[in-house]
């Protein structure tokens, strides 16, 4: 019989997903609602605290044996004030007080995070980083995110916005980046530049038999563009084995600057599967040293859409 | 009165440099002599145990009372095992077991590490690091090296090569280099680099101030270079600049990986002074993002040639 227990909430743009987890990390309890970010921050505090309520009621547990609450939030923010510093998916959210406005309407104690960090924690708690001790996750969805766990820590660095990797530049002077730098790794590596990348080469002239689904009036997506690459279309193949190299380069440049252990990826894009795994690890095989055996091993992230929340039931236990 | 010493070692593809410091890590005697690399490491590891008991002779200093040796040394190696594994500039040294053979000379506890790492410590604990928790030093010189300090510790990763900044891509597809990677920041960033490029682009028809030079019979260098550049020579002065974008990108990139404080620039280069640190400074601020708060400092070493000695005395002081 579990003694206690945390919560794990995972903010998105779209939904705020939450589960209720032993002291073993199992879900005893999970919901997702939507997030109608444009009500604004304190309506979701709301909903969330009635949320967590209603998740203790649903595994039939006692509410004085949750302990504390972990939350994950897009964009960069400040772990020490728990507030989010610039949120692009959540208007009006920048500077909202989530750890403290949380933790009153809740009364448990509540840490923030990047929701990318905290998937990479979950992931390292409870999924593909499993005895390992340092570990890097890129998680490739609608943007790139990233976490670093150091010796079995998740590491914030100094401004608490360490493993942004996506915003590391892969290109100098690349594809312009709504954060502001040109060349970023999410302006190649994320499911929505794979997408738009083949979009513009197909306005641009180029052939493709994407073209049918342009024509169609559907919007061609990440998926599309991997399975058309499986199939030989030369443009997609192009596009697709880029984002491969792409991630091989930042992987190298994990490797000399951290040296992990394991680089993991996960998000969206890690449904191609050995697809996405098997070039990535080729081409870092060609671009790697071959000064001293220490290339990481790279992997895909097991744990799905729970890792979000995972990661912060695991981080909430630390409190 | 000091209680007692750390010896601190430098050894080079030239000179083996050794200090010893009291616990204040203030160098109380010191000396340097050739490494007669061709030798092999019996001999140098032979001669460096005779070169502390002089300096302990020197400083008058009590045998007893020093505590343990520091040792950084080119090149990867491994920890736990205090072997360098691969020595481009000490040929017949990789696999040599500097820690036990020294420990077993000189009859004290001897800690190794990557000259560039033990420099970085020098800087964090003695230097430019005054007052940080986290630090990322990058030494341009022949090569381009690094160390990173993480929460006041040496990070050395899983496998003890973290830090080998000089060798993350910033150039996919780039300049070869002897590490066996094309593009990497050592092919653009380091001393050699500056006046490789340089004598290369003259070689294929640039005009340049400096073909005099190279005309005397005299090999362009770096500071050469940096001296055209400042009397306004074209060709030197796009050298030099993209030298400094190539080192900006580096730290945007750092900023976003690790989001260190600070970042410390070190070795031969850094002689050229604001000239370098002004223009790195800029194309920092022009490339990097607008999301966060969160650039470091980029400052430039105070040490000199003494960080490597500081540095490798200050890790002695851990064992």
């Amino acid at each position: 019989m579990p003694r206690d227990y945390t919560v794990g909430i995972d903010i998105g743009g779209t939904f705020i997903k939450a589960g209720l987890c032993d002291d073993q990390l199992a879900v005893v309890a999970r919901e997702a609602v939507d997030t109608v970010a444009d009500r604004g921050p304190e309506d979701a505090f709301q909903r969330i605290a009635a949320q967590i309520d209603a998740l203790v009621r649903a595994a039939g547990v006692d509410r004085a044996a949750v302990r504390a609450i972990g939350v994950g939030v897009p964009g960069p923010l400040s772990h020490a004030r728990g507030v989010i510093l610039n949120a692009p998916n959540l208007p009006g959210w920048s500077g909202a007080p989530i750890r403290d406005r949380l933790s009153a309407l809740a009364k448990l104690p509540v840490i923030v995070e990047n929701d990318a960090k905290a998937a990479a924690f979950g992931e390292f708690t409870q999924g593909a980083g499993g005895g390992m001790r340092d570990m890097v996750m890129l998680t490739l969805g609608t943007g790139v995110g990233g976490g670093i766990v150091l010796g079995g820590k998740l590491w914030r660095g100094s401004f608490d916005n360490a493993g942004e990797i996506g915003h590391t530049i892969v290109e100098p002077g690349g594809r312009p980046c709504p954060c502001g730098q040109n060349g970023c790794l999410e302006r190649y590596a994320s499911a929505s530049a794979v997408a738009l990348r083949t979009i513009e080469a197909i306005g641009a002239g180029e052939t493709s038999s994407l073209q049918g689904l342009a024509g169609q009036g559907r919007t061609i997506d990440a998926a599309d563009v991997q399975q058309a690459a499986r199939e030989g279309d030369a443009l997609a193949s192009r596009i697709w084995d880029e984002t491969c190299r792409y991630l091989a380069v930042v992987c190298v440049n994990l490797q000399h600057m951290l040296n992990p252990q394991l680089i993991v990826l996960g998000g969206g894009l890690i449904q191609a599967g050995s697809h996405l795994l098997e070039p990535v690890r080729r081409h870092f095989d060609t671009y790697t040293w071959s000064m001293a055996p220490d290339s990481p091993r790279i992997e895909l992230a097991t744990l799905g859409g729970d890792a979000g929340i995972l990661g912060a039931a695991a981080l909430a236990r630390g409190l």
